[in-house]
């Protein structure tokens, strides 16, 4: 039988933990899976009297992240620090240069580096291992990185974000607005403190840079991603999305378009009759639309400790077992760069909502401006609240009116320059609210 | 660079065509991210005069798919003759004692020589893959030999076959009988002219003994499953289960129990807010309960040319990479054998459906009957169709009236002792309808 692979782990969090627990606990069958044993041999943490809950008798502390890279007695190095820089950089760097294997659960770092950082670990010839980092332990990288290795990908797109369908699912289900949902979700510890990296969608970017990277062979590039998150999505959107047929998700999408990868991050209306559409609450879903075939969606847990640990794990084995896949699924000379597709040209259809100061003028008006843009309205209602015929508010004055449309496929900038005309005309109050549709 | 991987294609039907097709067209981008070419260099068919749309030029034809698997020119075996012995099973069995890789999409060959092979394919060093027998383009084998390497499995359940899901996805939506949606099915080329493989359930049984070892670690064993097909459902059990919040599908299920490994098929109650309640028409899924972490459950297409050239590809790509995992996760010593669980002793919830011959006499029979057995009623539904108080019939006599039963768990053979008692006691017409119910 093989040495047992040796392993150290910089970071004892919830993660951190449950990896030692599971090692410990798992051993057996992970030899037999591996064909060898795998053993945590050092680690590295800032407090050594913390409290875990796991036995760590018989590990040896290093110094620090670094030190343990560069530990001649581990064989693969296991970063669940987080951060997407220093000091789990320079460590990953470290044990790369090293010819160590690396596993990391580490997102923000993967999309920052991960061109570098695989260019190293192709050079030295070990593994770069990141399951965790996108869908915690949905199967996703694998898939993608290995799984669909002779089918041609579209488009990727997924609920990456936890928090997000969480307060849309709240909101959806009981009415609420988004600033109760976030409140709850918050005292929930669904999320944090400051909300802005979940909600304004950067988390999901940062993900969906890596799922780009790997179905379209190009450079993680997450500044190429246009981004905007949901706190502007109102109940009464998801009421009209509700009537319509559709739901609201906060997703990322990275399709290939004539003018190259389009990647996006923002609310989005998808068929209910979609997969993507039955997910709710924190759980995460990817969808991978190939060359020819019809969709397939990988839903599961997309964080919580346990999860993160299992896909670890996976990745700790595949290093055990002697896989080394690239870890963008090809050479690193092989990714090309991509820059940020101009969301003026993005293509699709659009659910409009607009809040009409009085409806006879209002509805030839909007009408009038989407003509002149060439857009083909494919529904459009007028609603008066709680069926009134004329609403009128105390002043005696009629009461705005919400106006909803929805738009055959036509292009960002058309329907851009259709709302600032209609803005110009006078005829509706506020801003308009503008919700992509992503068909399946 | 690495010499390119050669291989032999073995059945040139729909699937072995698009793999030619694939593998020309994607030739770049399959050796990119293979680190070597990949070059079809020989295939045998029965016919060499079919028009098949593919470019056959400059491929050799072997005599037949075993000179073929003994060809030494090539590197890599795909097998795509189909059925579970010969020639498939000798050509297979030659290939890998010649050192040779092996990639098929046979599931018959193997659910019944699964174990055999992998002994073979082990102690010769080639890979056995075989991703696209269960799930075609579904990444679900490479998921359960690889990607939970860490994670102990409780439970693995999915909807495995297309023609069943689409039979019963058109009796629950139009309300149809199942002889008259089968009839459709045939009509669109769904199911076979001889459809009792698929809809008797043995097609599920194969596809579930493969996820069963790849999951528990246990030799491949078919006829350790339980099977029950789909003919016996009626209009009526899909429409109380969707006002009981259920929908019904043909299931697949393997679970840890404490009698050992239960295997079974048969048509299953899940709750609507499942992710494989959602799945519909033709589209299979696969549910994981890993240890301590919610469900991974994969969607896709389960069959047809693309879809299963796309994963018979991956295999191919990985046998190119040099990735060898074990065919079931394991080293064969370390699989363990198993029989088959009594589906006496399976625990769960149940539906129950019984023609009552008149109520008030019935519904105290029926309770009394389950109480003996310590059965716990969940609900009881009796209806009298169209709102009728006490229907009668053109003789004058009461018709019989569906009284519907959901039970708390208990066993199958408390239930089975029950209703043989209820038979007995003459108060119901025709046989009970039963349905288990797996809970997500």
């Amino acid at each position: 039988m093989v040495a047992p692979l040796k392993v150290g782990i910089a970071g004892l969090g919830t993660v951190g933990a449950e990896v030692v627990r599971l090692i410990e606990s798992q051993g057996r069958a992970l030899s037999a899976r591996c064909g060898r044993g795998v053993r945590v041999v050092a680690v590295s943490a800032r407090s050594k009297a913390k409290k875990r809950g796991v036995d760590l008798r018989g590990i040896e502390w290093a110094k620090n992240p670094l030190a343990l890279a560069n530990d001649p007695k581990i064989d693969c190095f296991v970063e669940l620090m987080g951060g997407s820089g220093e000091p789990a950089l320079s460590a990953i760097e470290a044990a790369l240069r090293n010819g160590k294997s690396v596993v990391t659960a580490n997102k923000a770092l993967i999309a920052r580096h991960g061109s570098r950082l695989a260019a190293l670990a192709e050079k030295h010839g070990g593994a770069l291992n990141y399951e965790a980092a996108v869908g915690a332990a949905i199967p996703v990288i694998k898939t993608l990185r290995e799984g669909l290795a002779g089918t041609g990908i579209n488009r990727v797109y997924g609920i990456l974000n936890g928090t997000c369908n969480y307060i849309l699912t709240r909101m959806e289900r009981e009415g609420l607005s988004f600033a109760e949902c976030l409140k709850d979700a918050q005292r929930l510890g669904y999320a944090e403190a400051n909300p802005s990296f979940d909600v304004d969608g950067h988390d999901t970017a940062q993900k969906l840079a890596i799922l780009a990277s790997l179905a379209f062979g190009t450079k993680v590039n997450q500044s190429a991603v246009y981004v905007e998150g949901i706190s502007s999505i109102a109940p009464e959107d998801l009421r009209a999305a509700e009537e319509l047929g559709y739901r609201v998700k906060l997703l990322g999408v990275a399709v290939r378009t004539e003018s190259g990868i389009e990647q996006r991050v923002h609310p989005t209306m998808v068929p209910k009759s979609s997969s993507i559409a039955q997910v709710m609450d924190v759980t995460n879903a990817v969808t991978i639309d190939g060359e020819g075939i019809p969709p397939i969606t990988l839903v599961g847990p997309g964080a919580g400790g346990a999860a993160t640990a299992s896909a670890v794990l996976a990745d700790i084995a595949d290093v055990a077992r002697g896989i080394r896949a690239a870890p963008f699924g090809r050479p690193i000379e092989k990714l090309k760069t991509t820059t940020k597709a101009p969301m003026k040209r993005h293509e699709g259809g659009y659910y409009i909502r607009l809040m009409a100061r009085d409806l006879a003028g209002t509805a030839a008006t909007i009408a009038t401006r989407l003509a002149e843009q060439k857009i083909s309205i494919e529904s459009i209602v007028q609603r008066h609240p709680d069926g009134a015929v004329e609403p009128v508010n105390t002043r005696g004055k009629p009461s705005p009116v919400p106006v909803i449309l929805i738009t055959y496929a036509t292009t960002e900038d058309a329907v851009r320059q259709a709302l600032h005309a209609v803005q110009q005309d006078r005829v509706i109050t506020g801003r308009p609210q503008v919700i992509r549709i992503e068909k399946n």
